[in-house]
């Protein structure tokens, strides 16, 4: 529900055309180049036709908890003329608060009133640094959330509340923010038998300086908040806790993004960057 | 977990003599004038003796979700000399957002953190005004408790994390906060029993101009967070409903108090004042 704009971009050009052609790059290129992919699919709602070319150029990582779809599908209704991108991100990806981040920047909080996903934009300390790794396992957020039971006690609701409450103060303020502001009793310890080596690099993370570590959205990636002095430190130690654990992967250094959704329909094309979320 | 500072104020002296002797004025002033008291409670464990002479003046009404108990137990634990007057509080009353809001003042989250009570001060719109619908019905917050179920539906448990991102941006900034902010499904409802006229009595307050409405922690007082310009008319509407329920009580226009726990050593006596949570 809470979700922080980072800086990788996905970019989405939609042109009419004789027939539906979609091609993509970077990031996500192996996935299917047909009517099936998220941006055409979004793109054929949006425009009510499939006589498109699509074009998906990404730097977000694809399932591993980063938002790259809800950053692709907000990008795609965006780039195919839609009114509201958030609502169709939203109803398409279903992940309102990537959703959120990837279209107003920044760090959000998303809420759906009265049918419609409201964004809410909360205070960023900027001279925050994200170190971010990523490991080179996918994993679906669907089978990350099956693992969740579907009752929890009152006390660990109460608890992540406390913890969200603090989680806020330290993200608007880097002086705040404390190693038990990200502190879960609702999904991390359930997620890691998915990802069994998650616990030791968060450890290492917060041992080599991040202020604050926790899982990027529904995993696999991990991410140590830090000052801007910690991240290369914290990168390095990240990179070496990734080498021992022979998980293969990569370490990214990464910066809040506070412009969302930049629509340019200058020219002839209409690119697009969709922010990554955090 | 959160609370804030309004301005209504309990005043604490203690002074050495020769046995105990409490006086307590104001609000309050009905409950036991001994060594049970809640104030020379605190302040027997805090200054390790009874020969003391403790003076309560209180503008806090008692047991009606106001944390009158956090602000007396702050206040008490001050003017006995205690070093860390919140974590006595915290101790002594149990109830650490509002011994934090009461000894820091303004918007507060408590977060138990490695067994110490950790005050975060949140960003206030101080041109709020809290209308706080005070009615003649004490309320144990154990009884309260009790009716609450041990087990949420992780979905409630998310629903209340999205509106407590949404009630901080809007307390933050008094243009954001919607009527939705202050939804709630793990608490008010399972309450409603202990102060059936509790639903019409927000209702109105919404409907009069408040902003967002909700039950001052355990109730059986309820708030409506309103706009200067509004505060009047709500504040006629509440005195209204209320007498349309049948319901004796008062009806309060507070304001946020961001001052917290203020001491004062100089002179014999220590007045001392500690603010009311709303």
């Amino acid at each position: 529900m809470l979700a922080v704009a980072l800086d990788r971009y996905v970019e989405v050009d939609v042109e009419p055309a004789t027939r539906l052609v979609v091609r993509s790059e970077g990031e996500g290129s192996e996935v299917s180049d047909d009517s099936s992919h998220l941006a055409a699919r979004v793109a054929i709602d949006v425009a009510g036709t499939d006589r498109l070319a699509i074009t998906v150029r990404s730097q977000v990582p694809v399932a591993r908890g980063l938002g790259s779809s809800a950053a692709l599908a907000a990008a795609a209704a965006a780039a195919s003329g839609a009114k509201d991108p958030l609502a169709v991100a939203a109803y398409m990806d279903g992940h309102a608060d990537n959703a959120a981040a990837s279209t107003v920047g920044g760090l959000v909080a998303a809420a759906r009133i009265k049918n419609a996903i409201r964004a809410i934009r909360l205070p960023l300390d900027v001279s925050l640094v994200f170190v971010v790794i990523v490991p080179d396992v996918a994993l679906s957020t669907t089978r990350a959330r099956q693992l969740l039971p579907p009752e929890v006690s009152r006390e660990s609701a109460a608890f992540n509340l406390s913890r969200l409450a603090l989680l806020l103060a330290g993200l608007a303020d880097s002086r705040l923010l404390e190693p038990e502001a990200t502190e879960d009793r609702l999904h991390q310890d359930y997620r890691s038998p998915l990802f069994p080596a998650a616990p030791r690099l968060l450890a290492t993370m917060a041992a080599s300086g991040a202020l604050a570590v926790c899982w990027s959205g529904a995993g696999p990636s991990l991410l140590g908040i830090c000052r801007g002095t910690e991240a290369h430190t914290v990168r390095s130690a990240a990179a070496a806790g990734l080498a021992e654990s022979d998980v293969p992967g990569d370490v990214l250094v990464l910066h809040p993004d506070l412009h969302g959704l930049v629509v340019d329909r200058e020219g002839s094309g209409r690119p697009l960057d969709v922010r990554a979320r955090g």
